[in-house]
């Protein structure tokens, strides 16, 4: 029923048609082709896993951030400091979803030649799904790892204070004839997308997820914008806030302290109408990547056969009632994928207005949507 | 109130009564004087930090897993596989806490030459506290990482298997003026310890700790032991227990599957009665240890600064009514270690008797208590 009225409400365009608007927006602002393709690759790899509030409808924020002269369209990417396994990167204000991936390519080569590549990057903007850049290093036979800080909206336990963003963790695991492992986790028990679908129909939030100003648990999604703020994963000390918030700092450090960003309270908004902070410590917001070759540790095709051996059985684990099978993490954005790349991906009204801005703004045909 | 009640019930020995006891225990089962003395050291440490459940108390255990012929007192612990920034470790079967310090010194070896160092460990036995290990990386200027597998005690998401243990991450990074950033932490809502505290007085657990054999949430603690599981991080689905799931499979991922250790629900039994599965795909317990130079990504006085100035914005935020200040992962532990390095390590009636038992077996002075 929730289907049918989604898709009532919303248009389905295919991959191909929002692959071809959206490079022409990133070119229409200044990116070379090949940064352009980069871009949008990044971009709707969020739309066809079903991570939608990281796809294309982020495109008029990343171009407001443009219009506000914190995006650089075209950015010279450079290695501050190095050694054989780690890099240090200024991503040059440019976009993240050209940042990100060129930085995990460096952790990917530093990898091939000495068993493992760690990259921090300051300067750099929101990069999109974290999976997508993670998931690089799989066709290498590669684990991949990425993270980014974000701007605040999670109060540590015991705070009532915004101190962390939903600094998401992703890694990538490899593995034989079972798809590979990708676990994509924001540090908070809710991602700040659930809180806004629940905020649209003002539903109830279930308790855990957020607490009002004063700090007191709350289930009413418009307390965030009231002064409120989301909770670490645990959601409370009694059920391991203290473990949630931990992670996000871990996060935080790697990809702001480590690289030279802006951390904590002072990693700059991603809307671009609200204020930067003051006295900031570092240039822009902060990522982290990491790659590890498998055979640096064991044989490629012995160390799938058992990531094969451990998804079978955990795949076949025992369930409780009413659940039909223990899910792998990446199992469901990639039946989604699969789902979405056949039947075209859907965007919800207020999405197809900011398509249809932006096709205004730079004179760009608005595909014209299956349904 | 509860804590004059603990203190009646309990004996306080000093640091260094509890040193000599426990290397002299080490050294009657075969271990040499070097890793006689780095067991202990490493077995107490988590005594000191008021991790109880993993410090003197967890002696006699090793020792039943030795008369059980699974810990080898003289392990040849060998490199089997390397590259410039990583190695595989077989531990021969040795204590974990004699294998992994050495384990995570190889890594710090390792990122001295290339910037950052990664060892995965198989053929170990549980060792100890994580925080031990990661902590080796702070006095050399660098950001230290520990995790562990361990026996199944814990249902994926939907799941009613045991299939993960509480496995541990931990990650140490140094700071300046102020004192280091150390999380350790299971990937559970609830560490076991805290589980056994509860099953000894008969108390009830929080909703979201455990559930029973049908997989229902339960708040009675005797259920793990008649068919039920702890819960990972986050406790159910709507609160993000697929997150603690993908954090605790990541762990037994990076510390088996990829040293060839047991992974799952193979990972052999920390009690010496419980029989070990059938079927093994590996060799005993797996680790993974980081250490990453800090001046591998900016220089180490920079860094430190940038630390002070996170951990002191952290630490001065508003708090919600009732609560003093927002905890900085690892001060409690350091603050803990203050008190019973001065006043002494109170011991439990029940551990005093396996301390007793232990004497007499090996034919040892038990040291006289201070109450």
């Amino acid at each position: 029923m929730g289907f049918v009225v989604s898709l009532r409400m919303s248009k389905v365009f295919s991959y191909d048609q929002l692959f071809d608007f959206a490079k022409a927006v990133f070119e229409k602002i200044g990116s070379n082709e090949e940064d352009a393709v980069l871009a949008t690759r990044v971009l709707l790899s969020a739309d066809v896993r079903g991570v939608d509030s990281h796809g294309i409808a982020r495109l008029s924020g990343y171009i407001r951030l443009w219009d506000a002269k914190r995006i650089n369209a075209n950015p010279q990417i450079k290695i501050l400091h190095q050694t054989p396994s780690t890099a240090t990167v200024d991503g040059d204000s440019g976009l993240g979803l050209v940042v990100a991936p060129r930085a995990m390519q460096m952790a990917i080569d530093k990898a091939k030649q000495v068993g493992t590549g760690w990259v921090s990057v300051q300067n750099s903007n929101h990069f999109g799904i974290a999976g997508y850049h993670s998931m690089m290093a799989l066709e290498e036979d590669m684990i991949g790892i990425s993270m980014t800080n974000a701007s605040p909206l999670v109060a540590p336990t015991f705070s009532i204070e915004r101190l962390l963003g939903t600094n998401p963790i992703c890694v990538a695991i490899p593995a034989g004839s079972q798809p590979p492992f990708v676990a994509d986790l924001a540090t908070t028990t809710a991602a700040n997308g659930k809180l806004e679908i629940l905020q649209r129909k003002s539903g109830v939030a279930p308790l855990g997820w957020i607490q009002d100003k004063e700090g007191k648990a709350s289930t009413d999604p418009h307390e965030l914008k009231a002064g409120g703020a989301l909770l670490p994963l645990g959601g409370d000390r009694e059920h391991g806030s203290h473990k949630g918030y931990a992670l996000g700092a871990i996060v935080d450090i790697f990809s702001a302290v480590l690289s030279g960003a802006n951390y904590g309270p002072w990693v700059p908004p991603f809307p671009a109408y609200v204020p930067m902070p003051t006295n900031m410590p570092g240039k822009g917001i902060g990522h982290f990547f990491g790659a590890m070759r498998i055979d640096a540790f064991r044989p490629a095709n012995e160390f799938k056969q058992h990531m094969d051996q451990w998804i079978e059985r955990f795949r076949a684990a025992k369930t409780s009632n009413g659940f039909e099978r223990v899910i792998i993490p990446g199992d469901p954005e990639r039946q989604m994928e699969e789902v979405r790349m056949e039947k075209g991906i859907p965007l919800l009204g207020p999405v197809v207005n900011d398509l249809q801005y932006l096709a205004e703004k730079f004179n760009i045909a608005l595909p014209v949507s299956r349904s």
